[in-house]
């Protein structure tokens, strides 16, 4: 059922009416925490409805939920913690250039936070993900979009998460969930929504994120929109483990159907006998790779049209020939290339625009200018990998130049491992450089919560009118800089 | 001289060049005192000129200078501390869900910042000001786009960092300056700018604002625009002290002849005899403040007109008449209107906007809840105040709920106090919701520095190749978060 203009209205409405129930820390945390526990125990309905919907399989479903509520209890420790209010304590000084009066700064909540939730984790990038875990913890209440690959377990995933709520003293409202491409318009260009996180395509997060930017107040738009998540292959670890590289690289690239948005979509590697021993090892490997599902015909289609394209370029190769399966799949391959057609624009940048599904593209290059050529032309990307070989990695040779060579491309730089897997942790950063991301914030781990906060400082205030966050006896025991010494 | 595009373009580039030099932060650090110690060198010349520029007068400007000064050497400060580098540590866990590998993550500077500088604070919000400071300080070389009522002191501010520069190995060209107003556009669509920091009105940083949003690679634009900072009278307090009231009133609107962002520009008393004794005194403050120069003719167009449009509205009086004072100056005045004008929308608007200037709006209110009905209706502030009687800032009264109403108005909260005079202090935050400010961030204190990092997250990294901020042994001595624990 697409929801009204109307309907996206009296949702919104009702959402921003809950912010006060939200404000208490430890009702908030202990929200969390019921709506993750609720979440396991209706795990085997819920990954029945997502599997009917988004044929993932049950094994991977249910991994993304329980990543999902190991995410919703790490927010609810940091909510706990307190140290995402960034108190900032100073006492008058008359000292300072010009003096300084009793200043006293924390992070607020922004308000209602609109959510566009993925196709490809219906669990841990959806109504219960990321966004919504942050958005709650930070004390936003949320509207999410729902994606339409997976509406019935949109429902039902907010269902639980009201009863959660319910549960805790909050109304229910505090998780708005509407239908419809036209309601996701109506949302980001409501008066009461006060910012947005995104998980999908670059075209359209774009139109949201312009959505955003042209409105009479304009508001963050966090949108995570597209990544071809480069890796480049040095000589030596070609020359070291050719094998292994091009067997992981088939597992990362095949992972999921390659539906991934840290599936790495080019991959450089040296011409020569190394590479082309890696090129075998990844061909026999992606050639055992089972045809798989994607989520939906639009993309299937796109997929075979999008490999299509690329691999009629010339001196594109295919040693294994990705595209149509079976009736419903699609099977995996890869593309050849020289890298120096990527060193300069033209018809050849098609291979650097991510094709979602398990593809990914081999550039050979002959020397390393010319692959640092190719990285020189990339856009921004969620992730950026190298293999580099023993000797390499113990800072013997150019290793630590090559880090510093991949981290204007990325906001995640790996070592010797592959992209595909992103762990929650308060050092995760999953965002990057445009369009990776349209802003400098992440959507997966601790700091994602930094996104739906804005600080407020009083001036004078006195102690009896302050929240006990600001007082200077810390009743909370929280994390401050007080006076300029961090209190830990 | 208006630079034109392919000026911007090379100072653009030349500035680009440069960030090899500022990656180290010892380096930045002196760079930055030394440009402190620089301008204070020079403090004769550069407030001739200023003065010259912007007839601000040489007591103002020799404490602007010196604001100008501390604010380097305090971001100086910072860049040593380092705590800005937000250094979070994960060893592996098995036990996450999923397992966490090596993730380290640390903060990394975004690249050429260009800065718009403001007409009314040629030093502090100028070529040297919090932008510029804090951007070099975060490690991003800056283009500054002149303002045209101070010319000749960018110039000269520009020549005074770039010497500072120079003597520390850096190249001059880290400092970029430009003139004209089509130079600032071509600056904001500059491939290689990664991010603004603007100081001026609502109308251009809008139109910069959407031009940053509009580019192929959006880039965040952090301007400050236009603030009424309201004040809230409460009855209690207007009994209490209206005389002092008046009297502090007057001084905060009319100071540096009511050419602040954060000037009261609306102040709700309450109708009845203490809010008639608080006017009164007002009226004989102002009527002694003597006629002023404004910063230049299209402003005093701007004010005469503007303070003219808003007297005609019905019931709007004038106690004390703002307008033409002399050939070149205005003189400082108010209005006075029933608050319940300003409850719902209609040709009182009009008095909700910034008037830049000597000029306040009194709005006479018969209730608290019609104090609110105003205050409900306003758009964004950098500041919101309070005036409590002893009692109500004592705790006794609702002096917390009073707060806790202002905060969702502003970026600043004071209490008994007034907003002008914004110190420089970790503490700070100068911002607020649109159109206080386009983002969430501040452009006073430590924290402006944020607006110009990125995070990155180094993933199974060896040690050998991190950068030392990164290492298990902490050899720089960071503040920061390792297996969750702060260190500080």
């Amino acid at each position: 059922m697409e929801a009204t203009a109307q309907e996206v209205d009296s949702v919104v409405r009702a959402a921003h009416a809950t912010r006060e129930a939200l404000a208490d820390r430890a009702v908030r945390a202990a929200f969390l925490r019921a709506a993750a526990d609720r979440l396991e125990a209706a795990k085997d309905q819920l990954v029945e409805v997502a599997d009917a919907e988004t044929a993932l399989g049950p094994v991977r479903l249910t991994g993304e939920l329980a990543r999902t509520c190991y995410q919703l209890r790490a927010f609810a420790g940091i909510v706990d913690e307190g140290a995402f209010l960034d108190v900032v304590i100073n006492h008058p000084d008359d000292t300072a250039t010009p003096p300084v009066p009793d200043l006293r700064r924390y992070k607020v909540p922004l308000g209602v936070v609109a959510v566009y939730s993925a196709s490809n984790f219906p669990f841990a990038f959806s109504v219960a993900g990321g966004d919504t875990a942050s958005a709650l913890a930070a004390g936003c209440p949320v509207v999410v979009k729902a994606h339409p690959d997976h509406p019935a377990l949109s429902e039902l995933v907010a269902h639980v998460l009201r009863a959660a709520a319910a549960e805790h003293g909050i109304d229910q409202a505090v998780v708005g969930l509407v239908h419809g491409f036209e309601a996701g318009v109506e949302l980001i260009k409501h008066p009461l929504v006060a910012a947005a996180g995104f998980t999908g395509s670059i075209r359209g997060g774009r139109a949201l994120f312009d959505a955003a930017a042209a409105r009479p107040v304009p508001i963050p738009f966090h949108g995570e929109l597209g990544s071809l998540n480069p890796v480049l292959v040095t000589e030596a670890a070609a020359a070291e483990r050719a094998e292994a590289i091009g067997a992981g690289l088939a597992g990362s690239m095949t992972l999921g159907v390659g539906q991934f948005c840290v599936k790495p979509g080019l991959v450089l590697v040296p011409s020569g006998a190394a590479g082309d021993g890696l090129l075998k090892s990844l061909t026999d490997a992606v050639s055992d790779t089972e045809a798989g599902v994607l989520l939906d015909h639009r993309m299937r289609d796109n997929f075979i049209a999008g490999v299509a394209e690329r691999a009629e370029l010339p001196d594109v190769e295919s040693p294994v020939t990705p595209g149509a399966g079976g009736e419903h799949t699609v099977s995996a391959g890869f593309l050849t290339v020289p890298a120096e057609k990527l060193a300069s624009e033209g018809a050849y940048d098609l291979l650097l625009e991510e094709c979602f599904g398990p593809v990914t593209v081999v550039a050979r290059y002959e020397s390393e200018d010319e692959a640092k050529a190719v990285l020189s032309r990339l856009p921004g990307n969620l992730t950026a990998t190298v293999q580099l070989s023993e000797e390499e990695a113990a800072g013997q040779g150019r290793g630590a130049e090559l880090l510093a060579e991949l981290t204007p491309l990325a906001g995640r730089v790996l070592v010797n491992g592959w992209p595909t897997g992103v762990a929650v942790a308060p050092a995760q950063h999953h965002g990057g450089p445009y369009p990776a991301t349209t802003s400098t914030s992440t959507s997966v781990g601790g700091t994602a919560i930094e996104r739906w906060l804005r600080p407020v400082v009083y001036q004078n205030a006195p102690e009896a009118l302050l929240p006990p966050e600001l007082r200077d006896d810390n009743p909370l025991g929280l994390p401050r800089r007080f006076n300029n010494n961090l209190e830990r």
